[in-house]
């Protein structure tokens, strides 16, 4: 089983939906992922936090055996991110961020994180992303995020960072955005002749595409009762598929299929309840038999 | 093999999207219903045009053995709808709507058509809808079809109708507003709670949930590299479910499953092309391909 390394944020997040609202509680891309992955695989993080991040926080990463002696903690406070989403809940409206100790944040990769095998940068400044890269020996499967942000400041960054990705996980209007191509199947193949030799797409409440040049791989999201926070799904999700397919230990289409489902069962978790809730009170059986239901959401016969 | 019935509307459509436009071509729910289903099963039609309805139109419904009994033609001009499609082809904005030989349109079901198994309601006048049902002898399944418009504006009527029907055929936006509840799961539980057994959620590119109080069926819709016009859509896809429906002949969850995935089928096929272009030219191999085809695409194996 390899080890996997995740760059990203750590966050204070407040978030207010139709169901409830909370003030300052953990979250950041760097968060979900390394949660949802740390039931399949280790997961080693670098991210950076203030002062203001203490040992209740720590804690939560510590009670998934989580790695962070990459984890910078300096002079200052530490990123807040504040949004709200309405009855929809695809989309959320930024009300606030303020990025403070991620400013300046120049990821520094412990030594003993650099023959990790399996990386996941996070939705950071594409410059960021490859100057991690460019720090890791020779990893097995590089898997990547970004966002609209980016893709319209620094296409071109965003463009150099990705020929070094495997595996890039985007939603759809960023699929559409980076290939400048309104039909998805066209701007997959334009994206993937830029590097990514995987492209996932993520499409909220209706679920994932995944291309690979040779065929299509499509699940819908798990249909669930009770929506209260899609803050992190995204991450879960990424943080669910790279946890699988380290613990899988092989790359193949077969693999890869089962992995976006473990990614979609962690995602359809961390929406179920506020911030990390649910995320950190998960057992392994939970997890095995939402892909059951997975399974027999999507099953159909021949005729 | 059972056969089917649909009431709705022959149209002229004049359709523009980012790909072409064609003026007053051939369209309407019961045109594109009943050419779809035509693959599967034998099809009969209730539906009124005006004298500029001519052979080549007639000839299209002939050419699929389709019968026309049931399709009334009367002094006026046929039913005219004019749509625009952005690169979001998802939504369609309505330009111009000409109700003509419609406005006064009541449904007559012929005396042969009155024993049909499996009826279609196209999307009308939920009094019109239910008007059908009540000429028609003891149909096996009734599916239904309805629209915000009437949902809005004739909701007790529209609640009566769905009473007496087996399953309902909706879009995600038209369950949330029937059923007054923005999670779909709930929303689904509301709309089985005032009659139908089974619960068809469109959601456009994004593929089709079915509800029937037991399970939940999800499938995606099949990524195309070319999408030229989404007009009738929605009912290809009705039309191929009942179609694959009354060729099977049975009912129970494993078929129903198989006949969401044809339906899904000739959805696909049908936005190929503008207006029914593609849907008239297929053969019952290509239909099959693309049925193989859905299983690779959503095909997991069990971990």
């Amino acid at each position: 089983m390899g080890s996997i390394l995740v760059v990203g944020s750590v966050a204070f997040d407040s978030v207010k939906t139709p169901f409830g609202k909370v003030d300052e509680i953990l979250g950041g891309s760097a968060t979900y992922f390394s949660v949802a992955s740390s039931y399949f695989a280790p997961v080693r993080v670098v991210a950076v936090v203030g002062k203001d991040f203490g040992d209740k926080h720590v804690e939560v990463f510590r009670k998934h055996s989580i790695d962070i002696e990459g984890l910078e903690r300096i002079e200052g406070r530490t990123f807040r991110w504040k949004g709200e989403y309405g009855y929809d809940l695809n989309e959320a409206r930024t009300l606030d961020t303020q990025l403070n100790v991620f400013e300046t944040f120049k990821p520094l990769i412990p030594e003993s994180y650099r023959s990790s095998e399996y990386v996941f940068l996070g939705n950071i400044d594409p410059e960021l992303q490859l100057s991690v890269l460019n720090q890791i020996k020779r990893p097995r499967i590089v898997a990547c995020d970004t966002m609209n942000f980016w893709i319209k400041g620094k296409p071109e960054a965003v463009k150099k960072t990705i020929q070094h990705v495997d595996i890039l996980v985007i939603n759809d209007a960023e699929t559409r955005m980076l290939a400048d191509e309104p039909n998805l199947v066209r701007a997959a193949s334009k994206i993937m002749a830029m590097g990514p030799k995987t492209l996932i797409v993520k499409r909220g409440e209706y679920g994932v595409l995944m291309f690979n040049g040779k065929s299509i791989f499509g699940a819908p999201a798990f249909p669930l009762e009770e929506v209260f926070d899609p803050t992190g799904a995204g991450d879960s999700f990424a943080g669910g598929f790279m946890g699988a397919l380290a613990h899988a230990g092989d790359v193949n289409e077969r693999i890869f299929r089962r992995c976006i489902i473990f990614g979609s069962v962690m995602a359809s978790f961390n929406v179920e309840q506020f911030s990390l809730n649910r995320l950190t009170n998960l057992t392994r059986g939970e997890i095995d038999e939402r892909f059951r239901q997975f399974k027999a959401l999507t099953h159909f016969e021949e005729f």
